[in-house]
């Protein structure tokens, strides 16, 4: 037998007990174990009463699951900094093995957790953090082992996925698309964490750490949100063969700097992640040896992420039962330097209003020119009193170069207003 | 130090070599310990000279590498059943621990290596086996362990892939398409196992195993290659939303019967599978708490092979050092039936040359509804010579009232030909 401690039995909480009650017989098969909840932290009793948890396991005070030797394994759904923290620093400090979904706990208190479990030689998973009930953390760790990652780019979060999806299918507005998920449950009434972008820099903080090798923190990622996004960016995109994506992007380049990122990007209609519609998440990588790897999935949910959880509580229940533990510690070997977004190579979509007359496009043009940003493609929309909407598409040119050149533009009279400034993304691929 | 063997320096063993010779810092580092290559099982010293593999590393002799007391793990790469099988079970015999990318040798003699490996307690590892660098064998047997799979659904061939693509693509037949492929090295010289599916066929039985813990072997699945796809048969799917892929499927059903089986399906565009394009593969499964999963990517492949057979050098060699070999055996401890491809339920295409006058559709379908085949769509084209194009598509009904239809609809003299039925796959999926 294995006993697990769940912290917490909200929602995924309430899934990793569903999941246990109707699997129970498969697992214990698969481990050749039976695992068994021993206790669960919970101050609204009631909650765990409707899943059948028998009273005597239910506890409100963490000191009852530290001490019990019966306990191997604990399972901190609690959520937030603390006192998910301390519990689970803790847990890890009485040789008790440790189970995660909690990403911002991860990204913010990640090295001091990573090191403990380490000193006590137990592991600490965390499968559930990114990406919901997608295979990627123990694959990245595991069966990608031997390659040389060199980038990893995400759909991670279903809420603006959603509404990005919604807005293209639909042709309608970010805060009216936005209003109906919050209506129906998909976004939160304070839905800045998602729509702003970031809970995807606390999942790309953790893929790239894993993916290079050296710590990356939620600090280090440069983010930008996308309630910029309108109905016209998502039409002149699809005029042009791309699809607008919430991307976290972290590559690491030659000089082994990592760049790492989270912002919306137009991505080619033909790249296999611009089909990832709605609630789905999915996370496309490129190893060295291995090529273009992408898992799809749903990124959140409670049986998706019990899912998740439930594969590492089976992964350290064989390492328990082998006597194996911390057979895959943190990797973060390596220190890293982070690229600047201003060092940033990349294309980019600009949509503009200008003055509708003879020279303009010579002169907005020249701007470019003279700053080195070279333009591969142009579009002309229809005037109105005047003025006429202009969408730019740019060879690959230096992020730098692309702001000196806005800056110059906004100080043009022919210029009325810089609607919009979008990277493009995935425009590179080698496909045979 | 862990030493390797391998046997065969043919493209996948020098797709090894390379990547060790690569990489083998950051592999060190991963493990914590180094893979050192100790022999290479080659008749054909010059493939691995020019590897720059010294001289007394190479062997012809088997006996060598079993002897070597260094060498921990041994890699097949010779393919086919003999001598491959043999020198597996002998090494094992030796307690060394296997790795493979030989899906014939699996689909056919599985149970003996697995049983062998299990009385020994070493490791047989066979990820490269199954869709080429793409993680799921290992991520099916950890990640997703929790879960009942209900289904997985695989395109496994990247040869009839490229083929079908490109048909689709280009509005090409299929000889002339299968022509180029052979040029280009995309196909075989003899394209059977390709196209005729029997390679997908024993990877959807080694799949299925792993998914329903019960052993499938070749002669479980039910096979359908590619031959009789025409570029027309491609157009109308496209016209009613579909693609045509081949896809290997594997269920289980209520009353724990497995279906398995390999042909050339209509799959909706809006299925993620459906862009799944040119050589690449994927595998899509149901699992009961994760929902939807697919891993995309390079299903063959000198080094997204290499990268495969690494992971499991990895694990293994993980294995070695916290002394937890055999920590996951095989898993078909279920004795599950098969069903007969006569007993599937299914939704169907066909399409037939028929008299082109009034009553005959009005025939057509008194044989379709005696024979409780209910009809969905149906599609009448152009006429020549006094005969149309009928194309049809089911509701979903039994294959053998389908197949009774479709005996009765020969012997009538107003149907000229049947000329293709095909079956559909992936219309019932529950998306929010």
């Amino acid at each position: 037998m294995i006993g697990v401690a769940l912290l917490g039995c909200g929602t995924v909480g309430s899934g990793v007990i569903k999941l246990l009650q109707k699997n129970s017989e498969i697992i214990d098969k698969r481990i050749g174990e039976s695992i068994v909840i021993k206790k669960v932290l919970e101050r609204d009793t009631e909650k765990c009463q409707l899943l059948e948890i028998k009273d005597e396991l239910i506890t409100q005070d963490i000191q009852e699951i530290l001490d019990d030797q019966d306990i191997a394994i604990v399972v901190e759904l609690i959520g937030g900094i603390e006192p998910a923290f301390s519990y689970i620093m803790a847990a890890l400090a009485r040789g008790k093995h440790v189970v995660t979904a909690n990403k911002d706990l991860i990204a913010i208190k990640g090295k001091d957790i990573f090191d403990r479990a380490k000193e006590k030689g137990v592991d600490f998973y965390f499968e559930a953090s990114v990406a919901g009930g997608i295979p990627i953390v123990y694959p990245m760790k595991q069966s990608l082992a031997a390659n040389q990652i060199q980038e990893v780019i995400g759909i991670l979060n279903g809420t603006t996925n959603y509404i990005l999806s919604k807005m293209s299918q639909e042709g309608r507005d970010f805060n009216e698309v936005l209003a109906e998920a919050q209506q129906l449950g998909y976004a939160e009434s304070d839905p800045s964490a998602d729509v702003d972008g970031l809970d995807a820099a606390r999942k790309i903080a953790i893929l790239s750490s894993i993916a290079f090798n050296s710590r990356v923190t939620l600090d280090d990622v440069y983010v930008e949100g996308i309630r910029s996004i309108t109905a016209a960016d998502i039409q002149y995109a699809k005029e042009l063969g791309y699809v607008i994506k919430l991307l976290a992007i972290a590559k690491e380049n030659s000089q082994q700097k990592i760049e790492v990122r989270v912002h919306p990007a137009f991505l080619p209609k033909t790249h296999p992640m611009a089909g990832v519609n709605d609630v789905f998440n999915a996370v496309f990588l490129h190893g060295d040896a291995v090529g273009e790897i992408m898992h799809y999935g749903r990124g959140a949910g409670q049986m998706p992420t019990a899912s998740a959880v439930f594969g590492d509580i089976i992964e350290i229940a064989r390492n328990i039962l082998h006597h194996s533990n911390a057979r895959i510690g943190c990797s973060c070997y390596e220190n890293k330097a982070i690229m600047d977004i201003k060092e940033l190579e990349g294309e980019y979509y600009i949509r503009m209003i200008v003055e509708d007359r003879p020279g303009v496009l010579a002169g907005i043009a020249a701007v470019f020119g003279n700053n080195n940003v070279s333009i591969a493609t142009v579009l002309q929309k229809t005037s109105k009193q005047g003025w006429a909407e202009l969408i730019l598409i740019t060879h690959r040119v230096r992020e730098i170069h692309l702001r000196d050149s806005l800056t110059v533009l906004k100080g043009l009279s022919i210029v009325g207003e810089i609607k919009n400034v979008i990277r493009l993304e995935g425009t590179d691929r080698e496909v045979d």
